[in-house]
């Protein structure tokens, strides 16, 4: 697809040292954290917007696909070459952070900023960014807006979209688009970072982001609560959050994965639980969190909480949450193998989804533990196999495509965080009728009409 | 444009009684608040969704214009049929409440609801939809969607956009789409929702809307500063945010404002006042709110503030708003024509933002007084003339082109909160590059290839 005259023409663009095509990098360059692979015909590294633009509209013109990467980290595909063309990696030069406006109180940042820099960055001036994708360590701020991401704290705070104030991105023409701006309020115009966001870089690259800081809360505390059941559980985060209290975590780990945590980790945990709660509630007077602990811990209790315990300091708030961030790796005493998906419904059918996982489960002899974020009725739902038996691992994708199923059947969606990329294109038309497919492709044509952004994505060719 | 035998065939599908061509109807359906006026072919009112598709897919075959109407109080003329055509009327069918659901906290609303009917039905269960625009008392969900409505709790709370989590709406082809879900997370397939908020009706018509709810705050509290210039008022309000307080609102009057109120209503308020800070801050315990104040009160003096008061009950908190309330009528001491703009820019620019605004208004020797949102930057921008002098009024049209470029200049967006429509579709590109504009009516087509939905709109065509 690319020829020597290509390379030199992008040569001509970034640099000698900003592009690569030998074997090794374009290896490097293949994989993302799905474990599928594709190699691109070269790995360009664009100095600014400048570089961004003049590469795009040579693509345009000579019809090369270009795949927009950040930290590679993505679970769905959304940055693997998959048509070949040139991954435009934005790690190297593009991973600024411009500006913190205290004043306006945002943050602007190129796409390869990592989030956890971002994060530490604006607490230092008293400033928040809440979206936490469990990526947050090496994951960026233009991937984060291209898949959406989520994290722990989504309840209380929202995700990433509740966050880009403006967008500058280039289209395949190479023009440079500004959408939005240093306001909460902007009615002038389409709403185009508000389709960018989510869109899996299939429709202009990012070049700038625009982000809404708050505030940081001066204290938080941590709380744990055990339940008999999953609907007990549930019923105690419903009205908890009714109650006036919202937690900035509300995570759960059903029987199978607290089972999971204590065999390997040996920490006392009630391996006969229906449902572990984790939660942090956070503010700025050390009045308000106990008021709001006493709420939690009374509502829990009227919804059958058999043992409530507030953390007393840092490290038995560690302690606490130990459970919940080891709860994936443990998983693996089920099987060798592990298909994750990030299903989400609306939370009141949270208690009937996770009813139907097990039923699917043992329809199919397999295990499904789950964990997540009942806040937001984002369920981790892990289908277990040994994955040296290739007879187990077709199962698990029988089981998979029931789990995506039975998720829709609820009102939910396909991914709560992670997008759909390639690995959850497949089902995209268990979640969309054929007006919607075809409406998103004609979005997709008014933005790149040559289809050389991301192709092969989102089920949309 | 519309023959007899097309008005049939919608009398076929609504029924007789709900299909108007008569010429009061017409007269009556002409107009929103802007004044101008275009009388349609027809004002239909669809009884359901079916309807609304049948219509659609009736209009798009013939070419026949749609302009889908809430309250017909916009601001800008988005609901003015100025293509003739047939007025899609919500507000008698269309107009329900449809569910409450305690558990995801959402409400599922047709677009005809007004936004106070709702807000007081969530408020009775102990919820809050917190966006309110001055027109909350009659204007429309689907209009407030289709424009972004912000209102004064926007720096604490955000503006519609940030309630907004799915949408049911149909395309001129007829087709019925689904945005979106029951959940704060759901990145599968591009944002719809997201582009349809703010697209004036000219893509779809919404007809269900999901909002997101949040629990009520069980109290607030109201203060008011005195400042001796607005630039001392506004460093006052960046050092309150900073400081980790948001007041749910932060209201502002110049000097002409309070000049205004109080030559009309004798309250004795400063006169000499460079600016009038309002505020009010929300919470669950009295605690929390009086740490607020005090924070304010503290930032508030620091900045120059000469006189704080705290309201002690409603009736005081009441007299304090009187001043903001009633800024907007007073004003017509200073002429009977106003023009009234709701440019935005980022806070940090307001003080310089003003500053262009008085150096105009000397220009023109017109008088330009100012009030509105400090902490969004949303400044209600009012050129007073005597409407009863064609010359004056020429006079105010050429000054407030020159509102909108400092407003651009200065980073900021023509409209916050009330669109483009008519009113401002010459300024699109003071604001736009041609690129976007481009990027703009592609995205237009790929939803609606006839123009048949809300044409000449948005300075689309």
């Amino acid at each position: 697809m690319i020829d020597a005259k290509h390379i030199q023409h992008f040569k001509n663009i970034v640099g000698e040292e900003n592009i690569y095509s030998d074997k090794a990098h374009l290896l490097a360059y293949s994989y993302d954290a799905t474990r599928e692979h594709f190699e691109p015909d070269a790995v360009v590294f664009p100095k600014d917007e400048e570089d961004v633009s003049e590469i795009l509209k040579y693509c345009n013109e000579h019809h090369i696909v270009i795949v927009p990467r950040g930290a590679g980290s993505g679970f769905t595909g959304g940055a693997l070459p998959s048509k070949g063309g040139i991954v435009l990696a934005m790690e190297k030069h593009m991973n600024k952070i411009l500006e913190i406006d205290m004043k306006n109180m945002v943050a602007i940042v190129q796409p390869g900023v990592i989030n956890m820099d971002l994060q530490k960055k604006v607490e230092e001036v008293g400033l928040f960014y809440p979206p936490d994708p469990a990526s947050q360590d090496y994951s960026t701020i233009g991937g984060n807006v291209s898949e959406n991401a989520g994290g722990m704290r989504a309840a209380k705070y929202g995700i990433t979209k509740d966050y880009v104030m403006a967008t500058r991105a280039v289209l395949p023409s190479g023009d440079v688009i500004k959408a939005g701006k240093r306001t909460i309020k902007d009615v002038a115009g389409y709403n185009i970072s508000g389709i960018l966001i989510a869109s899996e870089g299939t429709l202009a690259v990012l070049t700038e982001i625009t982000l809404k800081l708050i505030p940081k809360p001066k204290m938080t505390k941590t709380a744990m609560g055990i339940f008999p059941t999953v609907n007990d559980a549930m019923e105690a985060v419903y009205n908890t959050m009714a109650s006036g209290v919202t937690p900035v975590a509300m995570e759960f780990l059903d029987n199978l994965t607290i089972r999971a945590v204590e065999e390997t980790f040996h920490k006392g945990l009630p391996v006969d639980a229906g449902a572990l709660l984790v939660t942090d509630v956070d503010g700025n007077m050390e009045d308000d969190l106990d008021f709001q602990l006493a709420q939690i811990e009374k509502v829990f209790r009227e919804n059958g909480c058999s043992d409530f315990k507030v953390a007393k300091d840092e490290k038995e708030a560690a302690d606490i949450w130990f459970a919940r961030r080891n709860a994936s790796p443990s998983l693996s005493i089920y099987g060798s193998k592990k298909l994750n998906e990030d299903v989400t419904v609306p939370r009141s059918a949270l208690p009937e989804l996770l009813e139907k996982f097990y039923a699917i489960a043992k329809k199919y002899n397999v295990k499904i533990p789950c964990f997540g974020h009942t806040g937001d009725g984002n369920v981790h739902t892990n289908v277990m196999v040994d994955g040296s038996d290739p007879e187990q691992v077709k199962i698990a994708y029988k089981a998979i495509e029931e789990v995506f199923q039975a998720t829709v059947d609820l009102g939910g969606t396909l991914s709560g965080e992670h997008g759909i990329g390639l690995a959850k294109a497949p089902y995209m038309k268990m979640a969309f009728t054929d007006a919607e497919m075809e409406l998103f492709k004609s979005i997709k044509k008014a933005f790149d009409p040559n289809n050389i952004l991301n192709p092969s994505k989102m089920g949309l060719d």
